[in-house]
């Protein structure tokens, strides 16, 4: 039987804002399987801030995708065909196995920890593996747990608060007893952080008077500023820290676009305040913490203390439009492609 | 017998770069003694960067100081007459007793940990009680120890590095093994911190290719930056960051006196290196640290591990002109008032 593979390849580096005609779709054969690989059906595609990263000519902890090349992303599947003893039928696999509908994959763990086996515990679907138990969930768990260190009767703000990570991040602040504030686009979306997600205040952004509505939501200062945006919410947010604030830097997206980012006015603050600023990445945590990490947040779900929300496009087609919409803050919650 | 008290007042708050003009000198007639108060006469009052913070009226880790009252200042002083059973005549007391000739102590460590009797070690001056074994020496010790965490084979860069923090700092740093780089302003301070303080290269900020000079000193990258400048200084060693980098903030010289500090343009290379920055104050750290810090330097400096640079102006009646110098770089090493 062929079967056809629609792959989105990077085609242009963008200067600026990305573009839909920075993308390119292609359609390929997969070949036949050769002992010791797999064939693999990605159910759903997972679209991540970082991505942008990865499509600059720059160093990135995120490494660049080669024009002409698949975009990277993680991707949830399913194993359609096996000629590895590891690997059986209807696996279900976790990888960054890139914007495409399939991928043949030979079992070497060429990406570290990326890869792998997936047992869904009751009523989790898999999608979730790509949100509040994959990537992003494990990426609020280290940047609060490890560099915000949060203490009970703390404020702690999370910026994009109603997103994938910052969901994530409120929620754990929450039930370690901190005083927890979110920072989103819209009423909705404030809504959503607060009635659903059980955050003491969310600030909308876009109401035009950021920095009095935070004031207001952070009588006592911030201890902890989980940071998902820079440029002018950094600033504001800034302008309330405590002394001994920690700030986890998890990213800047509200600079990703721009092409002469605003970089940290307020810096000096820093110092005056003994602050604290650390950029993270989860690739770079060991193992044993990722496991640590999800396996509480799992537990957090099975017992309803945690809560998500995706958004989910359908098709491989709408994955660029969807990717664009999400850094321009469109989504809400995790951004999903569905794929099959 | 009467005796005369000769103090700086701050007379204005300074806008921008501080002028001589801001300060005030008066003379008091000291009090008689009353029962529990010790009188102790100042040898030396230390001048430091962090008391430009103080003339200003804003929040800052140096509390300000009030228009009309005395400059805050570290002193060492020997007590000259004493109704505190504690006290001796000729003992050596260092405190913050600000920027007089005499002062007069109550016992009550109103300042913490700041007022010491000082029992200086074989040929130890009293004034190396302000600088490396003072506060600007523990400063170093504990930046680079608790926020840096120098590793052998590491590349440390120190910026003011001629300075009463900076020589400390890099000396720690290549003592631990680590490939030490200096900036300085000038051959004169550069050639001492090669050839004095031991480092492994010292570029000169004002030769005009920062940059250049700076990649040449550090082929391996930078992954510790003792910060005591910011502006233009910071944003050239950032270009040079590791991933991992850690940079101890202690100070911001070069914005001290902008009334619009220019901030930090490539923040977004702490995200994408994972790299920490953070604000620290000397006075934060608790008593055993503190302790700790002197005692290794001490033994340091009995060994002529640990050289050091004093700047000593004569007379109270210099310290503003002397204290304006050294925020324009123009000291050598710790910067010194005699006063007796």
């Amino acid at each position: 039987m062929e079967r056809r593979n629609i792959q989105v390849l990077l085609a242009n580096r963008p200067q600026g804002w990305v573009q839909e005609s920075d993308f390119l779709f292609t359609e390929t054969v997969l070949p036949s399987l050769m002992e010791g690989e797999v064939l693999i059906k990605h159910l759903y595609l997972s679209l991540d801030p970082y991505m942008r990263g990865t499509m600059n000519d720059a160093k990135s902890y995120a490494r660049k995708v080669e024009l002409g090349q698949v975009m990277r992303g993680g991707t949830i599947g399913v194993v359609e065909a096996t000629k590895h003893p590891d690997f059986q039928e209807n696996d279900l696999v976790s990888g960054y196995f890139g914007w495409q509908q399939y991928s043949i994959f030979n079992g070497q763990d060429v990406l570290g920890r990326n890869v792998r086996k997936i047992s869904p515990k009751d009523g989790i679907a898999p999608s979730v593996y790509l949100g509040a138990l994959g990537m992003p969930g494990v990426t609020a768990w280290i940047g609060l747990q490890t560099i915000g260190q949060p203490k009970a009767g703390e404020t702690v703000v999370v910026s994009a608060a109603s997103g994938a990570v910052g969901s994530v991040a409120g929620q754990l602040a929450k039930i370690q007893g901190c005083r927890v504030v979110g920072i989103a686009g819209g009423k909705t979306k404030c809504d959503y952080v607060i009635n659903e997600l059980g955050f003491d205040s969310c600030v909308d952004y876009k109401a035009g008077h950021l920095a009095e509505d935070l004031a207001r939501a952070t009588p006592e200062g911030v201890d902890i500023y989980f940071e998902n945006v820079g440029g002018e919410i950094l600033e504001t947010v800034s302008q309330r820290l405590n002394p001994f604030a920690r700030i986890p830097l998890c990213g800047l997206i509200s600079q990703y676009n721009e092409i002469s980012p605003q970089g940290f006015h307020n810096f000096g603050a820093l110092l005056t305040l003994r602050a604290k600023i650390q950029g993270f990445n989860v690739q770079d945590a060991n193992t044993n913490l990722w496991q640590e990490a999800i396996n509480e947040l799992e537990q957090l779900l099975l017992t309803r203390k945690l809560k998500y929300r995706e958004s989910i496009v359908d098709g491989i087609e709408q994955a660029p439009k969807a990717f664009i919409g999400m850094l321009k803050g469109k989504n809400f919650g995790k951004q999903l492609v569905k794929l099959t």
